[in-house]
């Protein structure tokens, strides 16, 4: 079974696809969807909209997994988050995907142990976890963290909400 | 010229459609997309996603127009909006349609004729402008006044920003 973790910007949205066999997880890609900062808004979105298309399109993951936005104290970038978050939750379900949210600390505690791990710790305990993924960048480092998150969480009961 | 005037919300999404033939306005409809609460989000983003596209396909628009988020104090409040905001921009920008953003007080600026109007007074002013409108709901009647702004600033040269 194949899942897609995201970890939504509107600059750069992390992508990771794993698979998972009972217990075994195994690394298959990951990489960064970078938005054009100097076109305008919308047309920002639909490059996030079309990467993420992509992305599913290539790798047929089944699930996908969104990392629930740390809410900034900034009401602007917190509302920049939220519109890059709306895109990056619609894509895969309008594919017909199952979405999940986990928030930081969840995918954290999960992926280290500890719910107020150091980004260095994730991204250590992702490769320790993958060994043979390529992280190219913190963001894919996040969004492969968010993919194993689902992993581990995937059959708790309450977590698909009213889609079950 | 056929525009779409859009108020985003995740609960309530305003929309209303006029016409424009050099300074003459007319209604053509106006309406709301509500999202079911007890869904989880993704599955209420692509209610908002269809219901957008269903207008568009419905009535042909050329161009969008979408009311700026009012930033709330309450960051929960700013991330909902700005979520079903980015689905908004989106949503005709996929459809090949141009997306002009404009902030509540330009708005009520242009359709009142001053920026601190209340919603009773811009209303008041659509339903003037537009007298064949049925306007069924508040957050239609925003969404008309949008597109009224719009058909007035469309043509300013900086409010395409990037795109031209």
């Amino acid at each position: 079974m194949r899942l897609l973790g995201l970890d939504p910007g509107l600059r750069i949205t992390g992508w990771g696809i794993i698979d998972i066999d009972g217990n075994r997880m195994s690394y298959i890609a990951d990489g960064a969807i970078k938005t054009n900062a100097k076109l305008p808004l919308a047309e920002r979105l639909v490059q996030l909209y079309e990467g993420i298309e992509e992305v599913i399109k290539r790798f047929g993951p089944i699930e996908a997994a969104v990392e629930e936005t740390f809410v900034n104290k900034n009401p602007n970038s917190t509302l920049k988050l939220g519109q890059a978050r709306g895109v990056v939750m619609l894509t895969p379900a309008r594919a017909g995907l199952n979405v999940c949210e986990y928030t930081p600390n969840q995918v954290k505690k999960t992926v280290v142990g500890a719910g107020h791990a150091q980004k260095e710790q994730v991204q250590m305990m992702v490769k320790t976890l993958l060994p043979a993924a390529k992280i190219e960048n913190a963001d894919a480092a996040d969004a492969l963290a968010v993919a194993i998150c689902h992993a581990q969480h995937r059959n708790t009961p309450d977590k698909w909400g009213a889609l079950k």
